[in-house]
């Protein structure tokens, strides 16, 4: 078990990319064995594109073809959604594991070609996909070939909900997601509503009632809970860069107090290292930099309202922290494994 | 009627009497007759306070007394609450108008005791108060004496909510505002909790079922719906200088659907000239620098939920930009007058 | 004289356009009669391309064509280089007046071909125009027809150090400016170094040896000095919407001391509205939302050095306002009017 | 010499002590046996003045004295000037070894006394402590028991001038640094000039002259150069967390290129893994979150004036990642050890 895992970022000059680089760089039991990027940047060298990389991380770029000629453990694909499902249908996930980041596995045939306008074409791998999130799936992770990677939005909204719906606690129809996202969910590529001049010293809220992450919390949800949950989910963009504070609002089924939520939420992340149930209300910048994801639940008992806060750094709990996290689970490596950075703070 | 108002302002260095300074020396009717500051601050003057004024507005700061020697149409009390209640008990409401933008006379005797934690010095000053949205109490500005001036967060939830209680549209049990403000809101003094490190790339929610402005949206709120309103309300603190967007929920009581809200809102607003009904999500630079309020509206009509999304600038609309409007009503002006600015936008 | 002046803003989409529609709506003796814009957004409103405008400022956009057939007096030319060119070769400026804010017209016709990579089209208007910096050359502007209004880094380094010129006070070959701007300097359009993520929490230095601004700089400098000024000028990107502090260092000729050379400031600007001579540091908050250029000077009488910083709103006196501060000189308004709003702050 | 390291945190709430328990919680042969901190906190948990380390690093803090009934290694004092070396004079450095990220022991006791207004206390350790500035003064560092860690501001300004002193390159009565820092290295203590809404958007200029590391600067490059270097140093505050970009101009004494500059920095620095001499212009975000600095140079040869760029992360190259590879370079260790995390970017 103790062997070295041989990764490819499939996608490696995107912000999910450069972050599981980053991480993965830093763990004991990697070498990153090949990096791709789009034909463009085929030759060139990652520091190229990223300057930044100059001295410190000096990879050649590949086509993706290039993991036919390679001995590759796992495939991270740090690709945008529609492309990712071209990469698994072209290649399978016999010959190496697949963790997506993308969109592509994460919800059903019928539910994609819906939200995401697009026809999946290889809608039966669906099935096959295990959503990667250790603390509600460690088990099938642990089998997993090819591996669901949760979206950001959805991580920080599901974490704070799911034991309370498997405690049967909440009224599924009643369930308000008030998210606020930094701009690095946006990704890399320049857009008129990332030019810094828009979105500094400005707030808004975007997406009302059709953002694609809608069908995935409720999916999941509506898996742990047996029943049919139907969120309203409504994004916001912050003026910084990392970071997702999801301000929830469920209504509880029967009256209940702060002290019992708490109890249900530490009991269920007692045998969870990255979830912290917190006393104290959290700001996206105690996590930042790290793997961790905060929750902390307060009840208004005349109006039978449970708020829950909880904040995750979009590119690592929300996206290749949980990747790598999702890594060691399948090679039966420690969960924590090159994961255990303290949040950089301030 | 077209003479010119003198006034004073009552604590010229904090962020609500620099405001008033910005906005009243443009103001085509307006001469700044006094401006007052705290005792270490009198025999200075404003630019020895604060620098970037040196060569553009030259005051001399006085002791609050000196208005019992000077000739005065209306002071502004831009003062801590709990102190301008000891202003408006020594020196009445007799000789001058006053406008008070601290929380001193926004709710009732009992609420306040129990929200700011004081007993309040002159209760029977509270009835006589007129609480100064001219949107909803224009004709009782025109003949009050002592306005109140409205909270930031209470002005961003409660002009787009009053228009759909007074349609009896809304279920007053159902509602959640979810609000988030830039650090201007904190006041001019620093503090631990706004230490630029701590606030930059951060986001967090405070003062979680507490905050004091929530017995002001309440009192209003069912004032204008004849019923009882109580509200859940989340602030949060955004790493900006200026600004309140609020997110509401609420469940509507009987079904409706989108257009028949934005008829009510376009309807109630027509002759109100800061309120925008806007079609598209707005973000707070939309407004900042400027007294607008822009709303915008959906119905998630399957959830049944009514989504409101408020912008407003807290230093403006939400304290001295009004308090300017609710002086020109005061004094027979149009209410625009000075304050026509268009958003300083980028 | 007393009559309103007539304007069209050509351009009217990008930050130099917005801001002169933000400052000409408040001025008391003008008519906005035409904003253009580029053909794709002909026949739409300002507010469809910039919707916090919905409801406050309601213009239709013509193409530039439609001033054929306006009675207009004075045109804004809020262009990108090497289209001002066009419009001055195509129009003249006969039948109005025009204030181009671009680079077209601000250095001669070798400097321009070398620097901006272009050949200038109609050269014999660049000795027509006159560059408009009215504490340098009011009585010029007074007479003109065609105004190049100055580039924002130039405002910032041309002030403080004209004057010491003036006063034979400086050694020419010694020049240094170590500039930092605000985003907006680099226009509305977004582009990949103006993505937030690499913007915000990042400060660097820019086309250093290559800035387009430095044989604007040398040239004004060297005609006021009557000696060749060749500058070393470095900007730099800070990550905020609006400002630009300048730090500059200069070697006297003769020995000097901080008083003498706050006298020489002083005096010179004593008679000139919008430049403050400091004795705090400035920042560029102190300025921002006005037309204001804050001076501060001191002398390492050891070394020998002059340091001088100046802050100004590179969209205000670095641009637009100084652009409308040229209509108020050359239609024989005071130069103030429309310009006295005092800096937002915070 | 592969013993674990057992080391004291002396100050372990301030920025500097928290990131050094952030980078030594993640070094393989680190074991953090004391955090201490100030009588206001004894007997509480880091967790309980930083609650984002709740759950994740849980220490108690205790008294200084503390460390009598220890068995410490090295000492790290993360104090401020004035407190460190009571506490050298109080504990000496026969026990164990001392790294003091303060000012006290970087200067001689003449320039220490007047440049921070205090009477030195234990002047004759002075002499005894070592510069610990790995790239200059490594041989020395190998044989120190007390290491006086270099300020953020000299460790941007030294690593690109010095090699340049070395090769006798730069006319020492020349050098002008014009320094941008983040807010971080203000300190953890909220004051009126680091409160949000002052900094945020803002940009300025402070201790003109009058910075104290302008003579730790000084004394440095003196020694290496064998002349006296008097830099004219000008610190400004950016409206980020971490970061120092510092520009630099320097005249040389003879005719020099860029390519030859390039040579002698490259050349200087080949050895040293964490100084990258790159050849695009570089931004604070280039290295933030890591222990790297990057120098860019440029040579304007007409006007006969090297400009060189650095950048730090302040809080780590710049304070406690510096001070963690000199531990790693005394105590035998490969100096890379537990600070080859990546920058984290974005």
């Amino acid at each position: 078990m103790n062997n070295i895992i041989k990764v490819a970022i499939i996608g490696g000059t995107g912000y999910t990319g450069l972050e599981l680089l980053r991480i993965l760089s830093q763990h004991p039991n990697v070498k990153i064995e090949l990096i791709t990027s789009e034909p463009d940047h085929v030759g060139k060298t990652l520091s190229d594109i990223h300057p930044y990389l100059h001295g410190i991380a000096n990879f050649k770029l590949f086509s993706i073809n290039e993991i036919k000629s390679r001995d590759i453990d796992v495939a991270f694909l740090a690709l945008p959604h529609g492309i990712s499902m071209k990469f698994v249908k072209e290649f399978g996930f016999n010959k190496f594991n697949i963790i997506d980041l993308s969109g592509d596995f994460r919800i059903t045939e019928k539910e994609y070609n819906k939200w995401y306008q697009n026809n999946h074409i290889c809608p039966d791998y669906i099935d096959e996909a295990v959503y990667g999130m250790p603390e509600l799936f460690f088990n099938d992770i642990k089998e997993a070939k090819l591996i669901s990677n949760p979206g950001c939005y959805p991580t920080s909204a599901i974490l704070p909900l799911a034991p309370l719906f498997k405690a049967k606690l909440l009224d599924p129809s009643t369930i308000i997601i008030d998210s606020k996202s930094g701009v690095t969910g946006a990704g890399v590529k320049a857009k008129q509503s990332t030019h810094f001049p828009g979105v500094n010293e400005n707030f808004l809220a975007y997406s009302i009632f059709s953002h694609r992450h809608t069908p995935e919390i409720n999916q999941v949800l509506s898996y742990k809970s047996k029943s049919t949950v139907n969120v309203l989910f409504t994004p916001h963009l912050l003026p910084l860069n990392r970071g997702i504070l999801s301000t929830i609002y469920a209504k509880p089924i029967h009256r209940i107090n702060k002290n019992k939520v708490y109890e249900i939420l530490k009991s269920y992340y007692s045998i969870h290292p990255f979830v912290n149930i917190v006393d104290k209300l959290p700001g996206v910048k105690d996590v930042c930099g790290s793997n961790y994801c905060n929750i902390y639940a307060d009840v208004d008992e005349d109006k039978k309202i449970i708020v829950l806060v909880s904040v995750i750094d979009n590119l690592i709990k929300g996206a290749s922290g949980q990747a790598v996290q999702n890594m060691n689970i399948m090679f039966g490596y420690d969960q924590v494994t090159g994961l255990k950075a303290l949040p950089l703070v301030p």
